[in-house]
């Protein structure tokens, strides 16, 4: 199997540059029997363009069957193996609402839940307190004191939110409280492994204090834990492929995801043109650039398929100005499917372009789920496009002589 | 790479059902240059019918340019590594003639074989013996006494038997005694490990009293043995999968892999009427059904193209009765190919369709290996199919957020 030793092996030289544009959730779904999917329906005549110039396929994020969240997702986009590379939930939350996490941090997931008298859950979630009300709950948990850490709680939305502690010697393997069910009570708080005591330990005043100032804060007197876990220490992105990066990204998950990765990042504006403006003011100094638009994953996850539809041909008006900044190689697909007919993630493979001056034709004119399977790059796993685009991007030497 | 044990953690309670249909040795090759296969030439308006509403695909038992047997080519069908679960020579006899195996028996396949004066083999196979005369060797063979063990001679066909030695500490680790090649001597009883030492004398004592007994008996007046296995232990499907399964299975041999695997299994009469009342009458209390048919791979073996054709063409007329169960998905299949122009298994990837509410339209109309080919599903891994079976039930949650 290849991997990223033996592709950093090969690399070499070269005066190019690569654009990932990524649709976040592309893939889709028809709504009626044999029907278009979303991408399949857009009148996409930019996209088309450069599908019949360059070359198709449809790619597998994880493996076939497997529905992939956004971190599985981009990792695979980004050439790693999304089993092996695994972000754990507590870094994803905090990556989710731009926190600046550092190799020192223990981070978690955090619920508000509902305790009865007897001390048995019977709302895992709060009855979803408002934002506002997770706000204040937040600040009234930030007066617990921990010594010889820094603690931080910061709010996410309705009943979740973020705790990291920040101090030497906090290792993973500090196991859920969250029992995963109503009806039993929260779980003590252990460590799954030696090294983890001493988080441990600060995780069981953490959460004796929160029982305490949440006492009476009904329905939200109570809380759960889940997922601690620490930035990884994975091989850095721009090394491992040469290229020095960027990521143009509107959401503080994606940027996240990239940063963690290695990459520089640039936040920007709502719009797809706040987007490309970023993108044309940093791309000089860049060799790859990933640009992540959220609209079409938003769409699917609302089930609206005509509004998934128009985000797509908005995102196709905007090819013209990608490619006037001149790339070697470009890539549009998404981290995974989105189907609005199934109102979420799914495990369908993801289409996607390639397109560059060494693509050998495929005879495919146009962007969509059923031409992208006859396209020229078939069906591949998510983690073989970066070589590819490489490849293309003249970047890789001949693998023995 | 994805394991079971990644799919079980993914696993989410749905109240859906999947049917597994297999045709066994479904895959076929032309007999003319060009023209179609056993598949490709039957009238399957039925099974088209499938093929177009849900998707087409290939999938490559064990690994490409391998020709599976019966149990890697189940044991792929079932989401399982058929290289890294594999099933002892011995315990595959054991199955196919319905033996009751336990998991304190090791059990191993013989063979009667003519020996010369000088002790050397001259035919390993005895002539092929009629069946009825292995039958009466046998009854002889048990007659043999060994200390602490129970022995259990079952004839098979022709010149072959299936031993079976119960008792505790009988360990995997006897080698075979048959030299694989005529004008040499049986190899003598060794243990490949310590722990094998007391089967092996156990063994040692078997093959002695069988050439006494045998003596004057050409030409089968020697036994070689091999494949001296115990019963796996596997993770079962049932629990790996969350699915309570049934096997309904005309022959022994596939109700043995399953039952083997932690499945029930039904017994049916050798129609497909039979084995289509009995899938009726079990289905109600089953997540998942796994059905079998033999004849397809049977007339692949006789090189029977045209019967081969009509076999799929019945199983065809039975896919209404099979829809009006309401399964949620189904997948129709073979275990390998078992093309009539080659009389026998082969490596060529298998056709399938896979039928559920939830499939991406692929454009393909027809069940043959050419349309597979152009099919939404592509060209995967069998192992691939039950976690794509469980995703389109709905029964699979994300990986990772």
């Amino acid at each position: 199997m290849v991997d990223l030793e033996l592709i950093h092996d090969l690399l070499t030289p070269a005066d190019t540059k690569i654009l990932l544009f990524v649709l976040d959730g592309l893939g889709g779904l028809p709504v009626t029997p044999g029907g278009p999917t979303e991408l399949e329906a857009a009148d996409t005549p930019n996209l088309d363009r450069l599908a019949s110039d360059g070359m198709v396929g449809l790619h597998q994020p994880v493996s076939p069957g497997i529905t992939p969240g956004s971190g599985p997702g981009h990792i695979g986009l980004f050439g790693y193996d999304a089993i092996r590379y695994q972000i754990g939930r507590g870094v994803l939350e905090a990556l989710g609402v731009g926190f600046d996490l550092r190799p020192n941090d223990l981070a978690a997931r955090g619920n508000f839940c509902t305790m009865d008298a007897a001390g048995k859950i019977t709302d895992r979630r709060a009855g979803r307190i408002p934002t506002e009300r997770c706000r204040a709950l937040c600040a009234e948990l930030r007066k617990i004191e921990l010594p010889g850490v820094k603690m931080f709680v910061e709010p996410v939305r309705e009943h979740r939110f973020l705790l990291v502690l920040r101090g030497k010697g906090l290792e993973e393997g500090v196991a859920d409280t969250d029992p995963e069910h109503a009806g039993a009570p929260p779980l003590e708080v252990t460590a799954e492994r030696p090294e983890a005591e001493k988080a441990a330990e600060l995780v069981r005043r953490f959460v004796a204090g929160a029982r305490d100032r949440l006492a009476g804060h009904e329905p939200a007197n109570m809380v759960l834990l889940r997922g601690f876990a620490r930035l990884p220490d994975w091989p850095k992105f721009p090394e491992v492929f040469g290229l020095k990066s960027v990521a143009v990204a509107q959401y503080p998950m994606y940027r996240g995801v990239a940063k963690l990765m290695g990459m520089d990042t640039a936040e920007v504006g709502a719009s797809l043109d706040d987007l490309l403006s970023t993108l044309e003011q940093v791309w000089s100094r860049y060799d790859f650039a990933f640009v992540h638009v959220k609209e079409t994953d938003k769409a699917g996850e609302d089930g609206a398929f005509d509004r998934k539809v128009r985000v797509i041909e908005e995102a196709d008006r905007y090819v013209p100005r990608l490619m006037a900044l001149k790339p070697d190689v470009v890539i549009v697909t998404g981290d995974h499917s989105t189907p609005a007919a199934l109102r979420g993630h799914s495990w369908h493979p993801v289409p996607f372009l390639l397109w560059s001056t060494t693509c050998r034709p495929d005879g495919v004119k146009r962007f969509g789920e059923r031409w992208c399977l006859e396209g020229g790059a078939g069906l591949c796993r998510s983690e073989d496009l970066m070589p590819l685009a490489l490849a293309h991007a003249g970047r890789m030497a001949k693998f023995g002589a």
